[in-house]
């Protein structure tokens, strides 16, 4: 059995696509009995030298879109244009196509899913979200006989590394984000990854299939991790946390809870020990409990192992003339849950006046917005005359929280709320 | 779409996946298009009230392997026989399968496989391996494009619960056996958790899908719990290690490598951290790096969740028509390495009397095995005039660490040998 693929990018993951399927097309097709055969493949730079044969190159979108020989299109070119055009005219060309592009599948997935369900052709994603890790199959067909209750994950590489060097050795976001660039994790603009749209991206595609509900990425509440200070990963060592940008989504009473934010997760936590550039995700479901999936979120080989995983599957399908196998079925505008309404944990860090009547002050406004204090510690602040207080709270409205946030910065023996952090 | 479903077993695992085919018809039909009818329940005792209509219920399983209307057959009886003529009839009948029995799939999986094919109907075996955890569709569909060089796991619920018992209380493996029957984790003959038989019959299944070869449970090498000391709990917490029944299997050389054994694991190693009851799996494949699958190993929910998402599955086959999708190869006679020929790093504890020369005795059988000394404790053994020597190695053969372990208890400077632990 044959399949004709079409390659759109040969950056980090089209290279190493293009490599799997040149170098060991005889030892995939033995162990599979499926020949991927790679016909075409898009470039922006036909003069570039690369290891692969010149005669597959071209700078025609239309040389892959408009080949009615080719059966499969792949599209590794990342961003939102022109990779949306090319895979919407792939799959009304009647071609199947698979896809690593978090962006697209986040704002356009469930679009393009509907229209290739029209066409009777298969659309492919596992690579959008976790590289390697196996997420989309996971919710699409091992745990479908659940009612998905949560999933809670660190799903950006990039920060997770950062907040580890901060962790372990100290140093301040700005460093961190030079380390990352240095060591090749994160871009010359780290926004994406700082400021947690990375993360939101990815999440809004798992929130959008565990709970077969359009989640759009510009629901996710998000917030990225730039105020993070040293020293707040000292106090959450000593409180027994460590600190991580959380992904988290819930279904809670009918509606849907979706948030990117740093939060402080308990040191046993299994998300608290994913290390350096790996992702980790941890599913609730009805049935199965608690199951994590961890792994290297990114990268070009991970992510060529999805590509070419869902490759396979597609000439699987080929074979047997059967697509759409699996149909996803979105609720076009569920009802969605407010951060004001979401119920969390939080941890203040204050600097104020080293004077009488201030706890009595603090108290009484986290009193008044409905939020109990689940710890405190005091100490002498660098700053003469200024104490540092730290406190943890029992689970409170996130309205309430915030109030309080604003409330207590604005009291006359406060000098500053230095830190805010949810906690898991 | 509809799929009507005879079930064989009424047991922990029996009951959840008819209490969810009944309780939930409708919310999975309007989750995924497919209703789930449960037409027939094999059960030994007709007598024994359930929570499930009594005309559902039958004694006789040709009401069930021989009903023409039944399209699917769900196995959740447990052990070789009669499970495995049950399955091989439905599979003759035209009948697609479920199956959560790892005796049956450890043993005969592939035959069942293949007269499958030859059927044209689809053999389901998630349940059967890790509960919930999606281990199978892991290796069939996700990870396919890579070749798989590693599996490390933690997959005997019992006997992890049992040695962090022992580890955090400093019960002794007796205690713990009780302690695990009381739970409910182990049985009233518990020898095929303590003893390795139930992770081995695991690990011949993964290893069979990872490799695409026929690892019988009986080539896997398969060392139990009974011999570990709460002496070397102590010891392993201070070199940083944890107790673990690891499972292991990799290709090493064109030759298979298999074995289930107690082992000493760094602590920060993902595997160390697995708690209690949970299972763990890492897999290492040339593409995607190390990937780790981690949750409930076993019990009635999470195995219904892997059963019913197996059955929605085949539910698709069926609406489109096409089965046998992935066709599983499995070589017949793959050339095994034996436990002799491993290399693998190893502990060793043993009492000698406290005199000179006992270290160059003991340095030089381990030189002229080829095993290189890592680490040496010495410490005062309870028994008077003996010293207490710990002793780890870098990485040797295995049947060179078995000669120096048995020259080493007959030197007469050595009392005994009091432990031999594999290290990761």
């Amino acid at each position: 059995m044959q399949l004709s693929v079409g390659l759109l990018g040969l950056g980090t993951v089209g290279a190493q696509v293009a490599e799997r399927l040149l170098a060991k097309r005889r030892e995939i097709a033995d162990r599979t009995g499926v020949e991927l055969n790679l016909t075409r493949v898009l470039v922006r730079d036909l003069e570039r030298p690369r290891g692969i044969p010149r005669a597959l190159l071209t700078g025609r979108p239309e040389d892959i879109l408009e080949d009615p020989a080719i059966q499969v299109v792949v599209e590794v070119m990342g961003g939102e244009e022109p990779a949306r055009s090319y895979l919407e005219r792939a799959i009304r060309a009647g071609k199947h196509v698979v896809t690593a592009n978090k962006v697209v599948m986040a704002i356009h997935g469930p679009g393009l899913l509907e229209l290739a369900g029209e066409r009777d052709v298969d659309v492919y994603f596992e690579a959008a979200v976790g590289g390697g890790i196996p997420l989309i199959s996971t919710f699409k067909v091992d745990l479908i006989a659940n009612e998905i209750e949560r999933i809670a994950a660190v799903i950006n590489g990039t920060t997770n590394y950062m907040l580890g060097r901060m962790a372990s050795a100290g140093i301040s976001f700005d460093e961190a984000v030079a380390e990352a660039q240095a060591a090749g994790f994160a871009e010359a603009d780290p926004s994406s990854d700082v400021d947690g749209f990375d993360a939101a991206y990815k999440l809004s595609i798992l929130a959008s299939i565990a709970f077969g509900a359009r989640v759009h990425p510009d629901q996710v509440f998000r917030e990225g991790i730039r105020a993070v200070d040293p020293l707040d990963f000292r106090y959450a060592r000593e409180l027994g946390y460590e600190i991580k940008l959380l992904a988290y989504a819930a279904r809670t009473g009918g509606r849907i809870e979706a948030r990117v934010h740093p939060a402080m997760i308990p040191a046993h936590h299994p998300l608290a020990t994913v290390e350096g550039a790996f992702n980790a995700v941890q599913i609730t479901g009805d049935l199965v409990g608690e199951v994590l999936l961890w792994g290297q979120g990114a990268g070009g080989r991970p992510t060529a192992s999805a590509v070419v995983g869902d490759l396979l599957d597609v000439a699987h399908s080929v074979r047997k003339g059967a697509f759409n196998r699996i149909a996803m079925r979105f609720d076009a505008d569920p009802p969605m849950l407010p951060m004001a309404e979401v119920t969390t944990k939080a941890y203040f860090r204050l600097r104020a006046l080293d004077q009488p009547g201030v706890l009595a002050a603090v108290g009484t406004v986290f009193a008044e917005e409905g939020v109990s204090i689940a710890s405190m510690i005091q100490k002498d602040s660098v700053e003469e005359g200024t104490a540092e207080l730290v406190f943890t709270t029992h689970p409170a409205l996130d309205a309430g929280l915030q109030r309080a946030r604003s409330r207590i910065a604005q009291l006359e023996q406060v000098k500053q709320v230095c830190a805010f952090l949810r906690v898991v």
